[in-house]
C-alpha cells in the first residue's frame, strides 16, 4: 500500500504540528495558573509514582506482539504526551463553561495523567491494526469523551470527584473494544501479530512494574490515602497469589503461563479500585482481590473461545478480561457494599 | 524424576490454595483494621521504594543462574506476596497473645514488606536446589521463625522495634545456608548451575538497584530518618569504591569482576544497618562501608575456597560474604560503638 | 599497546586508593554532623528520585557506543560514588574557608548528586576516547571547578543558590567540548565507537528515565516546588512532542528516528530549568519546550556537518545540541523574562 503509507508520511508531523499549535493558542488564553488553589498535603510522590507507571509500566504492557515491540512504547510515550496536554486543556474548557470548579497546578495534572490510562488500556486493544493517525485521533477523541462521562457522573449521578477518575479501567477497556470492532478481520495465516517469548517477558515485566505502583494509583487522589494504600495493597498481594494458583490449576502440565499471570495479577487492583478508600475490613478487599483475579481467569478462557469470535472482537492484549470484567466486579463490589452499609446503618438507627 | 515431578503439578496450586484460604479466614476474624493508631509522619514513598526494591531488585538479583532466568524473578514475587500476607497475619496473632502492641494499618505492612528480605536472602542461598514447594514451605516457616527471634530480641534484649528488623540480613543469610546445607550435593559435571554472562549482567542491574534504593530501606522505620538516610548514603558510597578499587587489586589482569563488585557493593548498606540512625561523625560510617567492602571480598576468596568444601556448603548467590558477613561486621560495629559511647559519657559525668 | 595498559592496570586502584583515604582522613576533620541546620520541608523523595535518575537514566543514556555497552553504566557508577563523596568534601572546605554558610547534611548530599550530572554530561562527550584514569581526574577537577564557579556566582554575581546548580547542564556539556577537543582524532575506519541498534535502545530508555524523573531535578532545590513541577512537566511534554514532529518531517521516509528523539525530548527539561520556579503562564514554559526541540533538532544537523569538523570536535553523545544548546537557550530566555519583567513592573508603577 505505497499512497496510503505516503499519506501516513505527510499526515503524521503536521497532524502533531497543528494539535500542537492549537494547544498553545489555547493555553495562551487562560490557562490557569499553577499553584494558585493547590490544596496543601503533598502529593508530588505519589503523582511521580504514576507518570512513571503510565510510561514505564504500560509501555512495557505494550510491548506484546513480535512485530511491534520496541515501537510500541516509544508510541505509547506520544500518546501519553499529546493527551496529558489535551485532558488539561478539556479540563480548562469545562472550567470556562463553568460545568466545574477551577483546580489549577499539579492536581489538574495529575488528573489529566491517571486519566491517560483510559488511552493506554484502549491502545492495548487496537495495537497492530490501527495506525498511528488513526491512534492519535482515538487519543484526542477518547480523552474528550472521558471528560464528557466524567461530567455526567459528577453533575448528574453526583460521583465524587476522585471516583469518576476510577472509571478509567472500565471506560478504556470498553472504548477499546469498541474501537476494535469497527476495524477489519486480519486474514488469517498473518504472523505479524504473534508474540515471542522475549515480547512477552518484556509485557510481563511491564505488568510487574504497573503492580507495585498500583497502590499510589488507587491513592493518588483519595481523601484517605492509608487505608486506599493497605486494602490496594492486600487485594493486589492475593489476586498475584490466585493467579499463580490458578494458571498452575488451569493448564495441563501444571506449569506456571506467562499469560495467566500477566493478565490476572492486576485484577485484584482494577477491581478494588472504587473502594479502596472506604472498605473498613480488610478481609473484604482480599475478597474482591482473589474473585478479580478467578474472573479474569475464567474470562479469559471463556471470552477467547467462545464471546469473542462470535462478536468478531480482536482483543490484542487481551485487556477486555485484563482491565474490564475487573472493573465490572468492582462496580458491582462497590454497589453492594454501598446497599450492605447503608442497611447496617438503618438496622442501628 | 516424572513421579517427584507429578508429585509437584499436583501439590503447588493446592498449597498455595490452602494458605490463601487459611490466610482469608485468619483475617476475617479480627485483622486489625486499617490507619487506626497510624503515625502522623507519612512513610510512604520510603514504603514504596522498599517495596519497589524488594519485587524487582532482589527479583533481578536472583537471576544469577542460567537456568533460572526470569522464572527466578517471578517465583520471587509469588513467594514474597505469599509471605507478606503470612507477616500480617503472624503479627496479628501475636497482637491476639498480647505479646506486642497493635499496630496497624501501614505499619504492619511495612514491617511484613522488610521481613521479606530475609526469605529473598534465603532464597539466594538455595536457588537451583529447593523445588518451589520447599520454597513455599521455607517462606512460611522462615517468617514465623523470623518473628519468633524479633519477640525475643524485643521481650528479653531490650532491642528497639526497628532495630530487631535489621536482623534481616544476618537472619536471611544464615538461615538460607542451615537450609542449603541440608541439600545433597549436585553431582559434577552437571551445569545446570553455571551463569552466563546475560544472566550475570542483570543480576548486576538488580544489585545497583538495590543500591539506589537501600537508603530508604535502613531509614524506613527509623527515628531520625535524615541521619539514617546521610549515613547509609556515604557508607554506600565508600563501599562501592571500595568494591571497584579492590576487584581491579585482587584479579589478575587489573580489570574490575563483576561478581567482585556484585558482592561488594551493598556490603556498606548493610553493614550500617544497626547504627545509621545513631552515628553522629559521617567518617564512622565510611569507615564501616569500607570495612564491609574489604571483609566480603576477602571472604569471597577465603570463603569459596576453604571453608565452603569443608562444611559442604553452596552458596548459589554468595549470601554469605554479600549479607552474613557485613551483618555480623555491623552487629560486632553497633555493641563497640555502644560501649564507647556509654565510656565518653561516664568519663564526662 | 602493552606498556600503557601495564599503566593503566598498576595506576586505577591505586588512585582510587589514594583518593578514599584523602577522603576518610578530610571526613574525619570537621565534616558537618547530619541534620542539624536541616530544613524543616521533606525533600527526600525528590532525592531518591535524582538519585535514580542519575545512577540509572544517565548510566544507560551513555550506553550509545557497542563497546563500551555496560561496562560505561558501570564506569558511570563509579564516577558518581567518587565524585559525590569529593563535592560533599569540596563544600565542606568551602566553608572552613568562610566562602558558604554550613549547611550540613541531607542538602549538601543532594546538591552533590545534582552537581554529578556536570561530570555525567562530560562523560557523554568523551566516551570511548579517554581512559579510566583519565576520567577519574576529570571528574575530580570538573567538581572543583563547578563549585568554584558556583561561588564565583553566588558571590560576585548575586544567583540564588539553587539557580547556581541548574548550570550544570551549560557547564557539563561545555567542560565536555573543551575536554574532548584535547583529544587526538580517531583513526578513520575504526569500528570502535559506532552504535548498534540495541545499545541504541537502551540509550533511548536511559533518556526516557532521565525524562520522567526530570520534574524531581528541577523541583528539588527550588522555592516555589509545585510550580516548578508543573512548568518543567508541561515543558518536557511539548518538547517531547515536537521531537517526534520534527523527527518525522526532517527524515527522508517520514519515520521516526530514534537519535533525534534522543537528543530532543530532554531538551524542553533543560531549557526551562533556570525559569521553572518563576514562570507564571504556563504558555511560557510550553514554547521554551517547543524552542529546545526546535533547536536541538537543527542544531544536531548544522553541528555535526558544519562546525564540529572544523573545530575538530568529536562529542560522542551528542551532549553538545543535547545539553548545551537547550542551556544556552534557557540562560537567554531567563535574562529576557527577567527584563521584561521589570519593565511590565515600572510600568505599572
Amino acid at each position: 500500500m505505497p499512497p496510503r503509507y505516503l499519506n501516513f508520511r505527510c499526515s503524521v508531523p503536521w497532524l502533531i504540528l497543528l494539535l500542537q499549535t492549537l494547544f498553545l493558542i489555547r493555553s495562551f488564553f487562560g490557562f490557569p495558573a499553577a499553584g494558585d488553589t493547590y490544596s496543601p498535603s503533598n502529593f508530588y510522590p505519589e503523582f511521580q509514582d504514576v507518570n512513571h507507571m503510565v510510561i514505564f509500566g504500560f509501555g512495557f504492557f505494550l510491548m506484546v506482539l513480535r512485530r511491534y515491540g520496541f515501537s510500541s512504547t516509544g508510541f505509547n510515550f506520544l500518546l501519553i504526551v499529546l493527551g496529558v496536554q489535551c485532558s488539561v486543556l478539556v479540563e480548562d474548557f469545562l472550567v470556562f463553561l463553568r460545568v466545574q470548579q477551577n483546580e489549577a497546578g499539579l492536581k489538574s495534572l495529575a488528573k489529566a495523567v491517571v486519566s491517560m490510562t483510559a488511552v493506554v488500556i484502549s491502545t492495548g486493544a487496537v495495537l497492530g491494526k490501527a495506525s498511528p493517525v488513526q491512534l492519535i485521533v482515538m487519543t484526542l477523541v477518547e480523552s474528550i469523551f472521558f471528560y464528557a462521562s466524567r461530567c455526567i457522573n459528577r453533575t448528574f449521578l453526583q460521583v465524587p470527584e476522585h471516583l469518576t477518575l476510577m472509571h478509567v479501567h472500565l471506560f478504556g477497556a470498553y472504548f477499546g473494544l469498541a474501537v476494535t470492532s469497527r476495524f477489519p478481520e486480519p486474514p488469517p495465516g498473518l504472523d505479524k501479530n504473534r508474540s515471542t517469548p522475549k515480547s512477552d517477558l518484556f509485557s510481563m515485566l511491564g505488568t510487574v512494574f504497573v503492580w507495585v505502583f498500583w497502590p499510589s494509583f488507587n491513592s493518588l487522589l483519595a481523601d484517605s490515602k492509608k487505608e486506599a494504600v493497605f486494602n490496594t495493597y492486600l487485594a493486589l498481594a492475593v489476586s498475584a497469589v490466585a493467579a499463580f494458583m490458578l494458571s498452575a490449576l488451569t493448564s495441563k502440565d501444571g506449569k506456571f503461563r506467562m499469560t495467566h499471570i500477566h493478565s490476572a495479577v492486576l485484577a485484584g487492583g482494577v477491581a478494588v479500585s472504587y473502594t479502596a478508600h472506604s472498605i473498613r475490613h480488610p478481609w473484604i478487599a482480599m475478597i474482591l482481590g482473589l474473585l478479580g483475579s478467578v474472573i479474569t481467569i475464567l474470562g479469559s478462557h471463556c471470552l477467547q473461545r467462545c464471546f469473542h469470535p462470535a462478536l468478531k472482537l480482536q482483543d490484542t492484549s487481551g485487556v477486555h478480561f485484563t482491565f474490564g470484567l475487573p472493573a465490572v466486579l468492582g462496580a458491582v463490589a462497590a454497589v453492594v457494599l454501598c446497599v450492605v452499609q447503608k442497611g447496617i446503618e438503618k438496622q442501628w438507627n
